[in-house]
């Protein structure tokens, strides 16, 4: 099973948004964002694992910036880091000016989805190695976040969490 | 402004999943239970702020069981702490069987959202005072989190982030 | 098989008005609030009958309110009355003030039911005990809607019509 | 303001049923089905009376067939009585067999439908005469269904309506 | 195997616009009205193949007209040419004011269909004879129509093409 | 007003096919990829003119692949050629193996698109230059097919179509 890298895994969707799809102060409403984000990350965790996936948690997302009934809006999303057989994706969305076409980012969000064989157990995943300084934070923070998610839970003590301990005992 | 309890906010969510809201498993489209989540959450949002609010994070969903095409499907969302002008709800996501009506945990999430005036403004919510054990275990967690997030926005330092610094210094 | 109470099969769909479930006045659309009573009530149904059920009709909805957009609305569905293989379900529509909370009835409708078992044959229901003056009275008119019904679509003679003959002879 | 037909408002609206908008057992789901019924009706109504109308109540639906998966639904709604500034509106569904196109009835329904002048006051509409023995018929049923409704609703006494009191006592 | 007419497939839709189906400039989304158009086309194409038909082309449409929000939208759709196992299917949308009942052409579009045996192979349909002056015309444009198809996807060569040939040829 | 590039208006949307957005054999529905391509097609010729834009037309869809259930499919839309106020904007569509990652042609079609200022009125949009041969190639067919769309509109004489009729005299 090859190393892989965040590009091979990255998916754009680009698309308007509808009266249909706002809520009533005329923006985009926040669940249809998240379930927009929740498509276009399953297509990315796909990519990475070439299997089926399923959505295993939301771990973050961050609503900075409403998103305009007419807006173009595009999420982009990459495998940021592959566990054993999760992976955690990292999902940017921008929206972009109608008439000078500069692009602002409305929000981001981190998704982990689990990939799944034909009896749907949990199934190995490809690694994942960064390539640019981003990606490399983002590969660096995503451990954090699971040992986090782990200790919040219960799954892990505190003690053990390495790299989030560190964050505290340094300062 | 009066303190509220939870049980003003709580919001009772009960509904079916049909074929048009699946995925390819024939399980609830994640994105479609994202969505849900936050209708049901910003119903308590507002009845605890009495205004208009909106979807400022979403902190964590946690998906541990699918919920199968025909169940019956309860989200029951309350505010679970709030600060000066945003809340943090918590919502729990119950199936059912249809056969002898025992209800299990699909999967839990935790929202924030914010109270906004007739201008867009942020605007003060009322404070929570927790009632019962639980709703008290959310309220005392609430702070660490919204510490942790915070920390991780880098919007706060790690040795102010007293509640959560204790987490792992007492370990 | 039990005896059971209205408040067994009681379900409760608090859900928001978004723009794209408005008609061109800007409030909920009549079509969809008959949806969204039909989820309701077919999971009271499934509730009382603990088995697959299906619409067999809808007797009556009364719109006495319009349901603007952004209004919070709660649909409360119970089982009023257990037949042989159907039931009939009651079920009362609410809308709250987004500022001070009020509610105020919106609509009410009755639907009914038909228990079916695995191979698509109706099947018996347990039978209903009315325990609160409100569920009594609806218990009652239940039986005049059934003989009704029933003269109205020919298939009962208006004099054996006991219940419903009594209304009109009594005057 | 002329007197109209039922075929002035006679509305057709043939479409087909996709997995989206089926049930459990694939057919079509319930909910969607009085949706379209309303959409059908509100345009009879709205040819009708030739102003806006929204629906008042829903008199009866009675579902006898399933609508399976890929069926071709036809909705035929018409005018089928008017009052001061309300009608009663007839539709009947009918489903046609794939191979030999042959049309069986689904189910049928009747809706009442209230005009609105532009600031949303009830306004007159023309009356209708009925053309054919059926038409008669449902104009002829459509003054009992009103007092039925009436009595039912605690708003006209039994011995005041004539023509369903007549009813019970000649047999 | 019978001959049929452009009536035996007529396939009449009428619907309202509602505002989740709409625009920024609050007229009918073009892509619902596509979307729309392919379920009558594809009703008229199953009604004269008497099969399961699917979507091959769509060879031209116009947007003559937009379709404001609360507009009543009629599409009609019959077959108006057969070929061994496609069909073109020819259809008209009117838009109809609300007040005066008066109609005016919004667009038209034709859409290509095969027919299709239960194992998804194309089968052969019914021939098609034109009965109007109309149909006629659209039947004699359908072979230009198939011929220029078969020219632009270089299935045809141009001197082959006698009927389109002679359209430039003659003057 | 500068030229402007294919490459300046390439939108890309990559989605899934949900059971809720397909036919009954099981491939997403013909109507739904319609509407999907007139989002992407209108996103890009918006990036050309910035300005609001509409649909004018479907100048041709051609299906040559089912898009099964499950399917990534990667929608690429650019505008191929600039006239006036009007923009020819070409649509190609891929699904992609969920195993091995290849990407296969589903279809493709063409849109024509009508840039609109602040009061509706047409206005004048940058003029194209293709870059490659193959976006020199689609804006060469676009003269022809706007000179054919012209003739079989009856708005232009076949023999001023010097582009068009020359495809047929050479042969």
């Amino acid at each position: 099973m090859d190393t892989k890298h965040p590009n091979d895994s990255r998916t754009i969707m680009t698309d308007i948004v509808l009266p249909g799809e706002t809520n009533i102060l005329k923006n985009l409403f926040g669940g249809e964002l998240l379930a927009r984000m929740d498509r276009a990350a399953s297509i990315a965790a796909g990519r990475h694992a070439e299997s089926i996936t399923v959505t295993a948690a939301v771990n973050h997302v961050a609503f900075t910036q409403a998103v305009p009934l007419g807006s173009v809006v595009t999420i982009e999303a990459a495998v940021s880091r592959a566990f054993s057989s999760s992976m955690e994706v990292f999902i940017d969305v921008w929206i972009e000016d109608r008439f000078d076409g500069k692009r602002s980012k409305a929000n981001e969000g981190i998704y982990t989805f689990v990939a799944l064989d034909a009896s749907g157990k949990p199934r190995k995943v490809p690694t994942l190695e960064p390539e640019t300084p981003l990606e490399q934070e983002r590969f660096d923070a995503a451990l954090r976040r699971k040992q986090l998610s782990l200790v919040l839970a219960g799954k892990m003590k505190p003690n053990e969490a390495t790299e989030l301990r560190a964050l505290f005992m340094d300062n």
